[in-house]
């Protein structure tokens, strides 16, 4: 496995457990300032703040538990694509049913001039699961 | 705009106005064999080959009209994403409604030995629209 599959593996994995763990500060680390988040039916989610915003909303309320299974990686020169299957659990923290959520997403990291990567585009295609 | 860009826009342009000319030769042919396209609620639609029976199916009945307009194209080495908005009109030869969906896609583009750029991996985040 090449260092940039092993730095984007590393990414993933601390992305849901920082999730889990409701620290958004770790999470925010993992994305560009300009990061661009797209789902069906909804306007493109733009920025690191507005992600920020509706993160912390959600975690006030609700635990989010995430697991993931990468299907590939690829890097060339300064760009990476990342092809997971996720499954995302959403439980109000007052009680009631879970929403679980599962699918791709395909999303696109690039590689900062210190050698770090971070996600830059994300394309959501998580549906309603059971 | 580099080459890179021009190509990739190029490709973009040929891949609706063939696929509005039911040219489903030169569709495949702006596609990888091992091209994977994902869709919220639906299992990975991996090869090039599912792809075209999906799309003569289609095109037996319909008709497509499609338009895009492309947010932003990066390419680095022989790797590029390529984000655009589409607007995807599906009309039955027959007569009838047609039906419109709208959105962002997400597609990972890869340098062959050749030069030239091929699809490889591609996430439509299309929703119905009016």
């Amino acid at each position: 496995m090449s260092p940039d599959e092993q730095a984007i593996r590393n990414l993933v994995a601390l992305w849901h457990s920082a999730t889990i763990a409701g620290d958004v500060e770790s999470v925010l680390r993992l994305m560009a300032e300009d990061v661009v988040f797209l789902v069906a039916g909804h306007p493109p989610m733009k920025g690191r703040g507005t992600f920020e915003q509706g993160l912390r909303r959600l975690l006030a309320t609700h635990r989010v538990e995430s697991t993931s299974e990468i299907q590939e990686i690829e890097a060339s020169g300064n760009l990476a694509y990342c092809w997971t299957t996720l499954n995302v659990r959403v439980t109000p923290v007052a009680g009631g049913d879970s929403v679980l959520r599962a699918g791709s997403a395909l999303s696109i990291l690039r590689k900062q001039d210190n050698g770090s990567w971070v996600l830059v585009r994300d394309a959501n295609l998580l549906a309603p699961a059971s």
